[in-house]
């Protein structure tokens, strides 16, 4: 194997393909659209395994990334992010290299788009179906319609599009898919009063993974789960089998009175995303073994229990305990992937392979 | 002013290199050396402002960052964070280089150590006088002494370390004082043990901002304390004044009827890290009013609600609301400067001049 020295973000590539090919699978059985959101993974490397999958039109969160993926022969972008107008030069210059689709839930903002933008953009009504981060309000008919009259040519209205963010706290599969309907149906409700021209297109991971056969939607958006990560087995979006980072993380010091490990992985690997044991204790990640190209389910008993900036403290079972030496090296599956990826700048495959981001 | 057209990391100079010569007079004043922690800022530039103050020798948390900080000048410097014995080959180029610190707390490490560097290191023992997150109980003083005979020539027993970082849960000016009293009593009474050749170095920006007169010590590690940060003036060791960065966050959404505004200003630009208000609500920081050249102290009634990846979701107050505008940009005061500079990746000060760092 590979050798570790320090914090290194494994990738099991063979996992992240399975998940993205099943998604993949998924969509084309239910007829809609697969733009897979490339905030999770932030890499052109990545973004070549949608490619294989036949995915031409991606997601992402900002006009940098937009930028960095247009430059690495993406065509069909959308930012799903309302638009940062002091960044309207570089949308304007976008624009005219790929097919841009922007999110828009102001006048303001949508007239300052006119004004500037002369070549078209695809104009997606952000509507709130129950997150409450950004939208109008599913209920506000006229609020939307107002808007949707605002958007002229060379610009096209393509659709509405939402984020059902709140399924993210709950950890019941009823419950999500309830919040899933519930947005399906009033974004179709809210389609009958404008246009059956209009696409509606979703985004968040557990209802995409949850729901089997998506219905009265034209796309989705998922991305965090070409990795998946602890929250969505919380969820209950996966299981630990699909989860395909793992943070290796050196043994730097060892307590056997208190059964615990400091090792080198802290905030500024994993992120301070973190999430509640059943006695209500907060963890950072769960603790694998690293194996010969591959790792363990997670190890009962072994969480990782406080981060600072760059230590983690980790508390090990009796048998690991026993076990563990200096230089070791443990395996973190991290809470919130996303982040962790961003934070981590960089991937090793399970096979030593480096994989770059935009960040570096 | 500069144009601010994304998240931007604003440095105010001038209160950063006050907060620097203020603890650097301190220190003077006590007899005691400061060898500032330079994990908070990560920069080869902001670090000449201390070598401006002279400043020589230097604290850091990873064996990255000493191999950053040697190849821009740095000839002092101390690894606060247990030896990562995987990246011994690193340390033992290092130790040729400049006069390397390395942190140990287990037997196992020093013999490694000797096995592996033959140029003189100086080794502390690490010692836990409360915080428990690493090092040897202070009352094991056979532990202590057992490690302290395991370190023989070339290397050099230098001194023992703590750091008081249980102090950061702390609100109350008399029990950061306490454990400071608590700990540097504690370290005394191991050197009297030991050799009274020994140092007693100790860390944490709570107690070394607070603690007027260093006694009985001879050198403190404080690092945050170049920016501060939400999270410090709560603790009590500065107020808002000497808050020296800025995230300056462009409003992409509004919502009057909420009172809310989204801003691009997330989890990967500020951390995750929070604080409870009053209520028992958490935050993510407080939002500022930029000025030219400057920003305001926090606004009333106005805080950072919640952070996804890129959105910061905010509250403002009936004021702030009526006269904001879509592109305007809020200021926030981080909750924990030194994983925001970690995210950033560069500031600008705010005379528009850009700084970079060692991530980019």
């Amino acid at each position: 194997m590979y050798k570790i020295t320090k914090p290194t973000l494994l990738l099991d590539k063979k996992k992240a393909i399975q998940n993205i090919k099943q998604m993949a699978a998924k969509a084309k059985a239910s007829g809609v659209k697969y733009r897979p959101h490339f905030k999770t993974h932030f890499s052109k490397e990545i973004g070549e395994w949608y490619r294989e999958q036949g995915v031409t039109s991606i997601t992402v969160s900002s006009i940098d990334m937009a930028v960095y993926f247009a430059s690495h022969g993406w065509k069909d972008i959308t930012i799903a992010f309302p638009v940062n107008v002091l960044q309207i030069d570089v949308l304007k210059h976008l624009a005219k290299q790929v097919t841009l689709g922007l999110v828009v839930d102001s006048l303001d903002t949508m007239n300052l788009v006119h004004s500037e933008i002369s070549d078209t953009v695809d104009i997606y009504i952000k509507i709130d179906t129950g997150y409450h981060r950004v939208g109008i309000w599913h209920e506000n008919v006229a609020e939307v319609q107002a808007l949707a009259t605002a958007i002229k040519k060379p610009h096209k209205f393509k659709g509405l599009l939402a984020h059902f963010g709140h399924t993210y706290i709950e950890t019941k599969k009823e419950n999500i898919t309830s919040i899933y309907n519930y947005g399906v149906k009033a974004l179709n409700t809210l389609r009958n009063e404008l246009s059956n021209d209009l696409i509606i297109s979703i985004g968040d991971t557990p209802s995409c993974s949850i729901v089997e056969n998506f219905k009265n939607i034209d796309e989705i958006r998922p991305g965090n789960l070409v990795f998946y990560d602890v929250m969505q087995t919380e969820i209950g979006s996966c299981g630990y089998d699909k989860i395909a980072v793992c943070l290796a993380a050196p043994v730097v010091a060892i307590y056997p009175d208190k059964s615990e490990v400091v090792v080198h992985a802290g905030a500024v690997h994993l992120s301070k995303d973190r999430l509640q044991d059943a006695a209500g204790q907060s963890y950072f990640g769960q603790v694998v073994e690293l194996q010969e190209k591959s790792w363990s389910k997670p190890l009962e008993g072994c969480h990782v229990k406080s981060l600072s900036q760059e230590h983690g403290k980790i508390t090990l079972s009796k048998d690991q305990m026993a076990k563990i030496k200096i230089g070791d090296v443990l395996g973190i599956l991290p809470v919130h992937s996303c982040l962790t990826a961003n934070l981590m700048k960089e991937y090793m495959t399970i096979r030593g392979e480096k994989i770059g981001t935009m960040n570096g």
